[in-house]
């Protein structure tokens, strides 16, 4: 029950849950997920935790909100390489330096929330599938432009190229692999974008 | 100091240097790395600790060792369908293929297994480097050789077309990735294997 006023409930409650995911984000981003407990996150904002659990159900729940605002935000990035008015080839390839940046970005600034999406990964969290559709997404239409445009060939159906450009996507965009080739990211997503380009050669 | 005749030495210690790698596989596979101790394998196989020390410096020594048997046991199945007497594009997408075989079949079979493999890759153990030259050098063989007879474009600088199709394989080869998709393991292989033949196409 709200006592607020003129339908200020909503927005009221927008506003407190995205004060908890922001002091969540910086709990994370200092001191890990496994050593931040939904205490510490109440205590920083002044709030009870009963309060805090009238948003969330669990501190996974919190830790979701967190991996998807910072998956959401590479996605992001890598969907406006993808929407530039540039050849589809192009695009393809910058998808993947970009998706390289942002991965070796988020490590090298934040390791600790790189190490949460990791984890996010393995426990398969809503987030990061979410994150898996949204690349694939960006892909398909940067291949079927580039199939429209003449660009690509288009004997091989259109799922089989989509997800066969996904799984070669992975040494880039899994944060555990990427992390292994850390210094030669953008080398390797380079490498791997031309031989991509060259299996969509007409 | 060694009191047996005949230059036995050598030998003898070979074999007792087995028997530990022998003991260590059994114990790993079946209580995991990390629960199996020095003093369990001495144990196991009626030595002293100290004698082990004898043949291996540490635990993770031992577990290098058992690493190293189990990938290169990966190595040559992957390596005897590479050497088959048939076109390179049929012997590379053979060896996509066999890797998710080989890389399920270790992980059904012995999880925990599985799991100092996942770990010793993480921690970028000898082995793990040594396999990753095998199968390097498994899949320059047959570029080189699909080169030679013509099935393969030979304008990308070989050791590029190399590397990348060595990135490639990663969601195939890496354990981590694999376990996320175990179930269509093999059809995801087929998949990437034919992207990278239509890459390969002249």
């Amino acid at each position: 029950m709200s006592n607020s006023p003129g339908g200020q409930r909503g927005p009221a409650e927008h506003e407190r849950r995205d004060q908890i995911i922001s002091a969540a984000r910086e709990h994370f981003r200092h001191y890990g997920y496994s050593k931040t407990t939904v205490a510490d996150l109440a205590k920083a904002i002044g709030l009870s935790t009963a309060y805090i659990y009238k948003f969330f159900d669990s501190k996974k729940a919190i830790g979701e909100a967190v991996c998807a605002l910072c998956l959401g935000h590479i996605a992001e990035a890598v969907r406006s390489v993808a929407q530039e008015p540039k050849p589809a080839s192009e695009r393809l390839r910058r998808v993947f330096i970009e998706l390289a940046r942002q991965g070796a970005a988020l490590y090298s600034e934040t390791p600790k929330m790189h190490d949460i999406v990791a984890a996010a990964l393995v426990e398969k969290w809503q987030p990061c599938e979410s994150h898996e559709v949204a690349l694939m997404s960006i892909v398909r239409q940067i291949v079927q432009d580039g199939r429209e445009a003449g660009e690509f060939e288009r004997k091989t159906p259109l799922d089989e190229t989509c997800r066969a450009i996904f799984l070669a996507l992975e040494p880039i965009n899994n944060p555990a692999l990427l992390v292994q080739r850390l210094e030669k990211i953008e080398e390797d997503a380079a490498t791997v974008a031309s031989l991509v380009l060259r299996s969509l050669a007409r």
